[in-house]
């Protein structure tokens, strides 16, 4: 087969739409900016919900559904939300279609017009926190623990798939405590879960910290983070955990009797992650040949490939083949035997690569006669032959190889790539590198602008797992007490 | 604890209102006809998700995700289908805030106009066969069977909580396939599943059948239809599978080169069900005291009430309900042990009642001593004393018996409520009495209305598992083929 995808080195960002498209995760819709996850991309994606919401109701949340559409006067409640949401957003004006007799067709029922716009959520903070107001009285009621799987619009101007859309899936966590320090502990036990997740079963080594004054989300005091590095030595923020302070408790006016029986407002935090992490994904680890899976989120571990030449081969390459299959599904591996006659070998070899299926089994005449098989690795490209009884114990710690093989090789590349700068000439060399870049910075919006309009390079985060040190900013010269990270970034 | 409820027999509407919002399923919104489904209630949700995606997965479908805004147009190309859906929908006209510096808060700007106007989707057969144009080329593309869990709105005039609502979530399927003979077995394959998962799990015995001209869905050939009957003697229909014949392939151009190398129209199903279940499950099976809940789709099937008066006593029995709630886990049962003490034992045994947790455990000093629990039963109310050594026995089967006890309950209240008539007096009679009426009809859309105006009775299907019998309409005496079912509706 000839290769049918644009190589990373020629041009990055093609050969990721080429991948997401030919791999058959998504494509562009006809509608401006919404895409189309397809079967086999949206069957990565209900591993990871599942994944995340085992490890969210582990920790005692639950999840519940709000409204799509919010009225729009809900945004002008809480006074940072509104600059950073009530702008680029779907807005309902009309509720009735109606004939059009002098095009043919429909048209919009002029007489249909709301009184108030609806627009639908960005996020969903306002509806519910104008939902709380009526389920919180009493520090009984704390804390609430939601979660929400959803779907939500902002009207970008500059999409990719799955990094950059109009309509994107997500879950926001949306929960409500008595006191500051329950909160701040809820909005980093989620940073560390989605750190947990994104190494665990992403297999993508996460940087966690806090966002600057710059970055954090409208309407939060603090917003946490994590930051992971792409090939192309930009970074991609996977997932952000808020602590909200009493900012929505006192716009949407949500106050509890306490133990003391006072009158006070609720501490609020909210957490996301969406289908940004597809992209990640196929970012982090993918190759010039196709998709690289972690096996843990792979749709099919294993595909079994029958290779023959006469029809008594063909029978007896497919039966040996789903007598295998039947072997590794007692293990709790799933496994696809293709044994369409319509495709060479070759052929499926190619596909199966471009899919990032982790483990090939291919199995031909002389393998029947010695009773063996060749394994290949999608990783690493590399294949072996072994004793066909040997599969059962090989293939899950095969599996749990690559799992880690492919965290590590991702570990290693950050690792490669996070360099420190200390002068502004050294920085200017590294931001042109790529990768994250550790270094001193005043503190002040006005200096982070300076360098972003200079470099592109965006503070991505104060890492939380670092010393504090002083030294001096690399733009200005001024004193600093931590390193912060750079990158420029999706 | 003092009665919450509205009685049935008061006023059912009202105690469906009552019950729906005191169990904590879900509530009304602040954006009129949305609503807000609550943890409790969406916990069922995701019961019935589970099993319902399992089935159609078990029968070789995958989920895949269409965006949330259609084009205008698109609603034009299927002549009925515009018809039945381009009226009651949410228009997203504009794609941006801005400040309103006149009023404070945030206004549309009129400089964001759309060109073409986007449709929240109210169901997504257009824009799904618009994409399935650029997956379909050959036979070998064929059958695509693809689900899609998702949210539509509808602008519904008179709403009410699950029954009808303008946003809603549900699944909807949608097929393709290479002859009318496939789909044809494609929309019975899906009607079957969706009879038998409500039977097996909602518990509600349901009529298969098809709709008649009138009613059935803009834009299909043949609609079919799983009808239950509630306690008020009115019928739901509770899920419909429809073969689309080729009238979407035609409407988007979508053609296949077929074995013999013709190009051919492609062949199409859509079926969906949708969180109206909940309203079903509701209606079909509680009572004045609240909830009762299907053992397989309730999210506790046990809770432990310990009851005690002295700090010992709470100590023996909670630690002896936490065992027994362990010994339960282990068979896979949901448990929870209610060990608060800022509640009596009477405030949790009604406040369980109303939420139709199946089986109650009720633990004592007197119980210690004895080695035995008293066990109540949700859906009789009745109480056994049981030694706990039966408990890892006795409760999987007795949940298995409150099952199918459910079941029957609802089976022979459909039985007592199914009748003939065939006369008009007979008919006018029965219809007010509630329920089924089987009936002979002439089969024109014109008596089908006259009978509707005059009784707001409607033909709810017509039964797939009937014999053909001749007879003469009860309307207008004309000739009949066969029996069709009436009632009055949700």
């Amino acid at each position: 087969m000839a290769k049918v995808l644009t190589s990373r080195l020629e041009n990055y960002a093609q050969w990721y739409n080429d991948l997401v498209i030919k791999a058959d995760l998504a494509e562009n819709s006809a509608v401006r900016g919404c895409m189309v996850i397809k079967p086999y991309g949206y069957a990565i994606w209900e591993r990871m919900q599942a994944e995340l919401d085992r490890m969210f109701k582990e920790t005692g949340h639950v999840n519940a559904y709000f409204p799509l559409l919010i009225p729009k006067s809900f945004f002008s409640r809480e006074a940072s939300h509104v600059e950073g949401f009530a702008k680029e957003c779907a807005v309902v004006t009309h509720y009735r279609l109606t004939a059009d007799k002098e095009n043919g067709g429909v048209k919009v029922d002029p007489t249909a017009k709301l009184e108030e716009e609806l627009i639908i959520r960005p996020t969903s903070e306002t509806i519910i926190w104008n939902t709380y107001k009526n389920w919180i009285q009493s520090y009984r009621d704390l804390p609430l623990l939601i979660n929400q799987w959803s779907n939500v619009v902002r009207w970008e101007m500059r999409t990719r798939l799955f990094l950059r859309t109009a309509e994107f899936l997500w879950q926001e966590g949306h929960t409500a405590h008595e006191t500051r320090e329950e909160a701040v502990e809820e909005t980093l036990k989620i940073l560390n879960i989605y750190a947990t997740f994104a190494e665990q079963y992403l297999a993508i080594p996460v940087i966690k910290g806090s966002k600057t004054e710059t970055e954090k989300f409208a309407g939060a005091i603090d917003t946490y983070c994590i930051e992971a590095l792409m090939q192309d030595g930009k970074a991609l923020q996977a997932g952000t955990s808020h602590f909200l302070g009493q900012n929505f408790a006192k716009a949407f006016d949500v106050m509890f009797a306490s133990k003391e029986g006072k009158q006070e407002y609720v501490w609020a935090t909210s957490w996301g992650v969406s289908t940004r992490l597809m992209g990640a994904l196929v970012m982090a680890h993918s190759d010039d040949n196709g998709l690289v899976l972690p096996p843990k989120l792979a749709p099919q571990q294993v595909v079994i490939v029958p290779i023959y030449k006469t029809p008594e081969e063909y029978s007896a390459t497919v039966e040996r083949a789903h007598q295998i299959k039947s072997a590794l599904l007692k293990r709790g591996i799933t496994v696809k035997v293709d044994d369409r006659d319509t495709h060479k070998p070759g052929w499926k070899f190619a596909e199966y690569e471009l899919k990032g299926v982790p483990l090939r089994i291919a199995i031909g005449p002389r393998d029947l006669e010695n009773g063996t098989v060749e394994v290949a690795r999608r990783d690493t490209l590399t294949k072996i032959t072994v004793n066909q009884e040997q599969l059962e114990i090989l293939v899950p710690s095969l599996l749990d190889q690559m799992q880690s093989d492919i965290y590590e090789k991702a570990l290693n590349f950050r690792t490669l790539n996070t360099k420190r700068a200390d002068t502004w000439s050294e920085f200017l060399q590294r931001i042109e590198e790529g990768g994250f870049i550790s270094a001193h910075w005043d503190g002040t919006p006005e200096t982070e602008k300076a360098i972003q309009e200079e470099t592109k390079a965006t503070i991505r985060c104060i890492p939380l797992n670092e010393e504090p040190e002083s030294g001096i900013c690399i733009k200005t010269g001024k004193p600093s007490k931590q390193r912060v990270l750079f990158a420029r970034a999706y």
